[in-house]
């Protein structure tokens, strides 16, 4: 093996990426990416979890690589599965193909497919674990390892906001808070979700049509559920319940009948307004906060988030920053709990 | 001169470093720095411009490299004066220590003092200007560059924030939003502005101080003026009019006013509650704001601004990201106008 620490990094923000691109296609399998380094140290194979049936990523690479992988080495987002399941175990797959060296980020938390590294070695192939651990548990398993460890869909809340805090201007206008740019990032997060959720209220203001669009405006090819919650009788009009994908409402206000219903998804994205935000945060039940926060400065009396039921200084609504990032002239913050 | 282009960027760092420890105490000289570097590269001088009447950076850093300056490289955080002050002109010492090169970064914009760099080249001596310009005017000559162009005092508004835009909970609570990391920067600030702005509405509710402390608690060694503004009769037993540091109440609700009655200073720092700081930004007198804002949520009612005169989206008062830092849990955002 003639790959240094280096190459190996290099070689799995490569197979990140590629996580990132099947995300949301690959359910109830996580999303991973898969990089195939030859003796030489060359990238000759990438591959992503196909959806499910299909192969999984070291088997999608180990394809593309062919003879080159022998002697190579394997960068993995996730340790490989050691399950028969609709697939055979890609430990065999990696065995079969003489890769000399297995580099993962993540050990899988799954006690049914785990077990891979300890096969893996005991067939003579070096293994590292925790290559980028933080990025890709943080990043393209972030829903699916808390879906594991909780049994419950990981809800992400996005909103859009000014610096000052307010969803809209005085007299109710928001188009736009945030860039073009902004709004493009927030469509790739849509598309690689499984649900979005908003309240009758943003209905009735907004009339979304809640679709995961192509920066040129076209549908993109996989759309989420979409998730109308509340009591009020929503408009047969309303653009959520066009043709471009499926909804489901929900007749409720408790936030946690609304994840009881959802409990077969995995990456659930919550865009209500300030109403169904307060609800869900009161109710604990956010995993994640993401803010664009544009530059601008509003005023008044619409405020993106009302009443999280925090009386007092001393019981504030602690968060961590675990992400802070520009795109293009805004800000993405990404907080999760303190 | 063997000093290398990436040797004069770590050169200029340390002067900008030096430059921001003396900002505050040069008026009405600007706050620089200066390196020398010797004919082999090595650090031989380091100074800051003294107070008024003393010293400016080059004659500090040259002072302290004494013969090792002959054929090394001065490196200013702004080009040398060609001014007969109360000080000589430092191209005078720059030219009798026989340094081989000056390297600055910002050039002067004072037509009295500029010519520097013309005539270090008519006396053999090369020059370089430009070098970490960005990092210098947006840093340490931020305010006296404002004062040069404008001939008004630069004026910051700060204040502490949670995500969603609170200055307080519902009670009103507000200690502590942010982090003792965060109150630690802030009286950096303190101690190298020139004058603290509040309004009387702040003195009445939270009865600062609005002093510069260290951080054991102690007074910092210089103290801005204490500004407070408004028709308000406050206390004489307010802590804004104890005997740490001067105090001037202006007794107007005109933010222009307010900037007239400080028109001999550079520095000037608002932080004001949300009726002070709507009333600012209004007036389009906020040339930068700093936002602390801790990672917490609060809802309820007390918004860290109110009205900032905005009806619509369209009239949304637009800024733009110059800096986003992270100071412990909290991060430190820095917006100029758009």
């Amino acid at each position: 093996m003639t790959a240094t620490p280096a190459a190996f990094d290099a070689a799995m923000r490569l197979a990140i990426a590629e996580a990132q691109q099947v995300k949301g296609s690959t359910y109830p399998n996580p999303p991973v990416g898969a990089v195939i380094l030859s003796s030489d140290g060359d990238v000759v194979g990438v591959g992503g979890t196909q959806p499910a049936g299909g192969p999984h990523a070291e088997v999608m690479a180990l394809h593309e690589a062919g003879e080159r992988a022998a002697g190579g080495t394997a960068v993995v987002t996730l340790e490989p599965c050691n399950h028969q399941g609709r697939t055979p175990p890609c430990v065999d797959a990696l065995i079969q193909a003489r890769v000399a060296a297995v580099v993962y980020a993540v050990t899988d938390p799954n006690p049914v497919a785990s077990g891979g590294a300890d096969r893996l070695r005991d067939n003579g192939i070096e293994v590292t674990p925790g290559v980028c651990a933080d990025e890709v548990a943080g990043g393209p398993l972030r829903e699916w390892l808390h879906k594991q460890r909780t049994g419950r869909p990981h809800v992400t809340w996005k909103y859009a906001t000014s610096v000052d805090g307010r969803s809209a201007a005085a007299d109710g206008s928001s188009q736009w808070i945030t860039s073009d740019a902004a709004r493009a990032d927030l469509h790739v997060r849509r598309a690689a979700c499984d649900a979005i959720v908003v309240g009758t209220g943003t209905v009735f203001i907004d009339d979304p049509t809640l679709t995961a669009r192509l920066p040129g405006g076209g549908l993109a090819e996989r759309q989420p559920l979409r998730v109308v919650v509340g009591k009020r009788e929503i408009s047969q009009e309303a653009n959520v319940l066009n043709d471009d994908s499926r909804t489901m409402v929900i007749r409720t206000h408790d936030p946690n009948e609304v994840i009881q219903a959802l409990s077969d998804r995995t990456d659930v994205l919550v865009e209500g307004g300030p109403t169904l935000a307060g609800a869900f945060l009161r109710a604990g039940v956010i995993d994640r906060i993401l803010a664009y926060v544009g530059p601008i400065l509003l005023g008044g009396p619409v405020t993106a988030v009302d009443d999280v039921g925090v009386p007092s200084i001393a019981r504030a609504l602690r968060w961590q920053y675990d992400g802070v990032d520009r795109i293009g002239p805004d800000l993405l913050l990404s907080l999760i709990p303190g």
